[in-house]
């Protein structure tokens, strides 16, 4: 939560920390500014509050933080500007250090942000060499701060998470309906009056019920059907009719239009009637969601519920994350990742992971099965949000079951 | 033009590249993965194509690019993997060794990408340390390789940002016609059936209209009135009720679904009648856009048109960047930059710009007023393309005229 930051900064000796302003999207940023959607720069002393500077043109904006907000006047910008019209390099030393001065930021100074790894460089290295008298810049944890604290979500976040999975659940079940009102023709899909039923029309469709419910898709949904669904990254060739019999998956992950909390859900469809061999491996995944949500306990390191699916399917003749790292069929990724302001975040449900569950923790669980050689895959996936008891409540609802039964 | 970037490269003794995979939307990884969604490692050595190394899930994807892709099995991920099971950071350092070595990268090498500040920072600084036998990581100027190679647009990319201005101008053109069919009631705008017709109606109204021609609003469009249209980053109030006579700033800049090339327009009205006030200064706006793009020519610097716009505001007493920098009211930002595969992009069209006009260049003209404190703003913007010859041609195509008439 937000009030650890100061904790936080203080058990790893961070004096200050520094988000660069700039026009990449920055959820960090973002989450500090209560959801402002200034490029501000911003600024937190240890123990006092963060402050935001920006361009007159953004203060509107950048007040919605709640925060003070500062802006280029503050710090002598047209001085500065005139004194230095043909040195950009001086210009920007001097005004920096105004800002550094003004706000006495000095000591261990940390900066976050999401920026152009070059201009990363650059930037920190003529920081460092700059104002070696009064700041050093260090180095955060694997799991930095924001993250930390971004993971466990307070109450207004877990409403806002909850809203999103009403809205995206709302939209899968409509999607399965819809589907669920398409003919057969010789094992090709066509809507009522025969015309074929694309991927690039589900799409569409899912699109406009997204915009009806205020969400937007801004990362790319995947409904990817057949060999495609044996590659979990595969989001679907859009000019492919839908087919009988064919696994689809549809992985669903929008947020409110204009920015805010994630949901992430998937569910593994066959329209019409579904192969033997995809049934039975469904019942595996359906096995291994339901036990890791059963076993899923507060404290627990999150790599211990990816060591359980992986012996589920190790069982069964999978290979896995475990038996063949980087492996291409099979078990394939990791469990699951917390979901908030970025679809993935902390923390990581993994091998490598060193993170435990916590409460307040929002994750999906998403174990599957790839085999893109027999042209099939199979996910499953909720969101779900750890209580203050530690119980595990899933914020996605749409059946779990894998035939859509067609028309006619 | 991507063909510029070994020439870019030996020019600035680069000699080769990497950019970092990270989850991060990059537009120079997919300027030169062309358009594929993998979120895959690019390597580049000076003289040869580039390659990707990806995750196998992204492997489908990242074979869209048309170069040679590696998964992590050509690194032997595995046996690294296994060797330092609970040493994340000689895991990280021997697997980036064995990328290093197998594709023979060495000397003078530039990382670019986009990716979380402290991330960068720690992920150099050890590539810097770790690899110092056979690589020195270099800095790039300040407008990059990159930067400088996509500025200037081929032909299929002049093809992509002519499609997306005509599928924009027709969504602001459609919403120019939806206006005029809305009704003064006492001062507030209503519909044809009496309801309020507010900001965020008119959002939902050109969203539907942009999913139509599959364009995104993904960067968050700005509809904003009176005293917002004089903050020029405000995107406007969503419950906010249209009214008779207040300048609307309507700030169009959207892409392809998934992905693609951006159109930036803008236009300015008042619905009903404008005050006399504002109608003059918005001649006075369209003066400066109608010069600027007459006077722009080829091997010119960019900074003298916005020279040329600062001295026409400033005859009419309206500060500007070269009077009052950093300042809230007048003309207040820079006249324009490129336009591509991120909204802005080179060339930078401002007082400091070092930038001179190019054959190829697609570029924003956007002079406007601001006046907050008097509750108006004003702004024209074209997306424009510098042909062969060096003409200019707008892509922008909707009419100018400030008043939008009203029914009944």
């Amino acid at each position: 939560m937000k009030a650890d930051l100061d904790r936080l900064m203080e058990e790893r000796n961070i004096d200050a920390f520094i988000i660069l302003g700039t026009e990449n999207d920055d959820m960090d940023r973002n989450y500090i500014t209560n959801g402002a959607h200034a490029s501000a720069t911003v600024v937190k002393i240890r123990g006092s509050d963060p402050v935001l500077i920006t361009h007159p043109m953004e203060a509107d904006e950048a007040a919605k933080s709640g925060w003070q907000v500062y802006t280029m006047a503050d710090f002598d910008y047209a001085d500065v500007f005139q004194k230095y019209k043909d040195d950009r390099e001086a210009f920007r030393r001097e005004y920096f250090r105004n800002i550094l001065t003004k706000l006495d930021v000095r000591g261990n100074v940390a900066f976050y942000g999401t920026a152009g790894v070059m201009n990363t460089w650059k930037r920190l290295n003529r920081i460092q060499e700059d104002y070696s008298d009064r700041l050093q810049i260090v180095e955060d944890e694997d799991t930095s701060i924001f993250e930390m604290a971004r993971r466990t979500k307070d109450a207004d976040e877990i409403e806002a998470l909850r809203a999103a999975g009403r809205k995206t659940s709302l939209v899968l079940r409509q999607t399965r309906d819809w589907l669920s009102t398409l003919r057969d023709n010789s094992g090709g899909i066509v809507d009522s009056n025969g015309n074929p039923v694309t991927i690039g029309d589900v799409k569409r469709f899912v699109r406009l019920r997204l915009m009806e419910q205020e969400m937007e898709d801004v990362e790319g949904m995947i409904f990817a059907q057949g060999r495609d669904a044996g590659v979990p990254h595969s989001r679907g060739e859009r000019d492919q009719q839908l087919q009988v019999g064919q696994t689809i998956i549809f992985d669903l992950f929008p947020r409110p239009i204009g920015g805010g909390y994630f949901h992430d859900s998937t569910r593994t469809w066959c329209l019409g009637h579904a192969p033997a061999e995809v049934e039975e491996a469904y019942q595996l995944v359906m096995r291994a969601f339901t036990q890791s949500l059963e076993s899923l306990t507060v404290g627990q390191p999150t790599s211990e519920l990816q060591d359980l699916v992986c012996e589920i399917f190790e069982a069964q003749g999978h290979a896995t994350p475990r038996t063949n790292p980087g492996g291409d069929e099979g078990y394939i990724h990791s469990l699951g990742h917390g979901v908030g302001l970025n679809v993935h975040e902390a923390p990581g449900i993994s091998n490598l992971s060193k993170d435990t569950f916590a409460v307040g923790d929002v994750v999906s669980i998403e174990p599957g099965l790839y085999y893109h050689t027999k042209g099939w895959g199979i996910r499953i996936e909720d969101t779900v949000y750890i209580d203050e008891a530690g119980t595990v409540h899933s914020l996605t609802d749409c059946p779990y079951e894998l035939v859509i039964p067609l028309q006619g």
